[in-house]
């Protein structure tokens, strides 16, 4: 069970709000696109992204995260010490909210490395693709 | 014209870490908000919001999302000292986004005060709810 968000900032109500409270910042998001998009799963995995996020705010992220009921783990059966985190249903939920920053930048990005096809897939089959992604992560 | 943006943290060519770069942080967007949905337009009814945003958060992130071209500036004719604040089409291009975060927490926050109404909207006319505020925001 995802335990309840003790992390609020924003007690006034609006939606917006509360959902920028539960994953709002840029590295959370990043930890969710590494978790949908690219199959990372692991500690090292999320700190070997591109964007190169500190140990730190990687461990303090993940625990927002676990928090907020939108990441889960468990203990990965290799190695004890060490954990296999998931998205949520509530975190897979997310899907279309990543789906409409990836449409954002294709449009305004000048050097973006969008392909037409996923550009297209996305404004022509939204629904479909995020069906693809729940049933990817959830099944 | 928009400057370019010149706050980039993330040189990955990722387009949710280039989207996440130009306005990713809860209060860029709780500012993007009080633009686009509650018709604020100036510094002293951005700090008004609920949230209490600090003074210099609030000159910090408006500066940045100046930077990245989601929000343009007119000195007040009627105050020489002040600015009114509005979304460029940029910034306006995130009302689908903005529409994902309400529907998000209208699902997952268990005291959401979002009306059904709003979520039956975004849910069922959702490109006739962006149509409306793109033509509020831009003629």
């Amino acid at each position: 069970m995802a335990k309840p968000c003790r992390c609020k900032k924003h007690e006034t109500g609006c939606p917006i709000a509360f959902a920028l409270d539960t994953f709002g910042d840029r590295w959370s998001l990043l930890i969710v696109r590494d978790l949908m998009m690219r199959g990372r799963k692991t500690y090292s995995e999320f700190l070997d992204s591109g964007e190169k996020i500190a140990t730190n705010i990687l461990a303090d992220r993940l625990k927002h995260l676990e928090a907020g009921g939108i990441v889960g783990k468990l203990q990965d059966p290799k190695n004890r010490r060490s954990y296999i985190y998931n998205l949520t249903e509530k975190g897979v939920d997310l899907a279309p909210l990543i789906l409409e920053l990836v449409l954002w930048s294709a449009e305004h990005d000048p050097e973006t490395k969008t392909s037409k096809e996923v550009v297209h897939r996305i404004k022509n089959d939204r629904d479909g693709f995020v069906a693809e992604i729940r049933s990817r992560l959830l099944d």
